[in-house]
């Protein structure tokens, strides 16, 4: 069963969300659930699918890179389509065409916009940190003027797009049920190990909890 | 430590393979390792990331959709850019900005190529299956004409692009290895749970081994 939350062919993935509703809760917990997100942008008229961490603050998704690289410079305000995906499980149907995957995801279309002052670049950084790691930012050597320089930060309102949930048992028709042949999910999930210390830590450092208590993908 | 293969800063990404080398090899297990991944097409003058689902026949990579869906219409012969990203762990520093990401990622570039003949997009889709579900596709309710059509087949040559891999403890300063914060690595990893059977499967049908046995994401 594909629960598509909005009615989206992917040739109409382009739609404008409501707030508050069901659908826009679905978006921002998927978003949150699962930091790595795949950026489309044109570059040079192809496009370039590229991965990266996105975090969301609000009604607003950021995502960062180098300041040196080409194409987080052309990207500003420039169309830009983000893809968060989870991939939960194969779906073993009784025919081939019905075969299927139980996943979330979301996709945002939008004008990526630069984060340019200073004090607020270091804010967003902070704000990613807390909430893939948090209570970690404090704890680290502060983060200096040039590290702020060097780093490109992007953002795009959560304004436009779709969130397509898929996932229960295949859907075969009626007449394939009985055909004998073993159909049911496999499930699949990111499972995080335990904490490997850098073999430089200073003595006596003890792994802190937002390492051992990290969690990706919020099991469905 | 990244181990660019391939000399890519993000804006050098489209680079000719050359065959039979490390770096092709290293592509090829990648896409090999990871069926899940996010083509970049451009509609209607902008980007649009979609998830699906990638395979490998030798020198070219696969990937199918809706017949009916006017993206998969409108890629044939457009430039497309296929990303396969695995993400294997979380890489702690001692300053935020040397924090980073296990990972093994591919980009691919090139021009989708449609495969239309129903006799070889059948054999495609069984290659497909076999890589994923070895022996299933033998057991299944055979395709027919109706299912093939419905099915959209893409193609492109492995050409140009690039693999990255980053792997390893962090690349703090030397002058922030005395910072009293722990650093390293929490791994993160796809795992595969125990086969869940539909209620509707016939009685007596044992769990195949494609199915007890399938593991995705080849942990590094």
């Amino acid at each position: 069963m594909t629960e598509t939350l909005t009615p989206t062919p992917r040739s109409r993935a382009r739609r404008l969300f409501e707030k508050s509703t069901q659908e826009r809760a679905a978006v921002d917990a998927i978003l949150d659930a699962m930091p790595v997100c795949h950026v489309g942008y044109i570059l040079d008229g192809a496009p370039i699918v590229t991965p990266t961490f996105q975090w969301r603050e609000g009604d607003r998704v950021y995502w960062h890179g180098s300041s040196a690289s080409r194409l987080m410079r052309q990207a500003a305000d420039s169309e830009v389509c983000l893809t968060v995906t989870l991939i939960d499980g194969l779906v073993l149907a009784r025919s081939g065409l019905e075969h299927s995957v139980s996943y979330r995801s979301v996709m945002l279309f939008g004008r990526a916009e630069t984060v340019t002052e200073p004090a607020a670049k270091e804010r967003h950084l902070e704000r990613f940190m807390e909430h893939i790691l948090p209570g970690r930012w404090a704890a680290l050597r502060p983060v200096n003027a040039q590290e702020l320089k060097a780093t490109a930060i992007l953002s795009m309102p959560i304004l436009e797009g779709s969130a397509k949930i898929s996932a229960g048992m295949p859907t075969d028709l009626e007449a394939d049920l009985s055909w004998p042949v073993w159909a049911g999910i496999i499930p699949i999930q990111l499972v995080v190990g335990a904490p490997e210390p850098d073999p430089r830590n200073l003595p006596g450092l003890e792994t802190p909890a937002h390492a051992t208590a990290y969690r990706i993908g919020d099991p469905a």
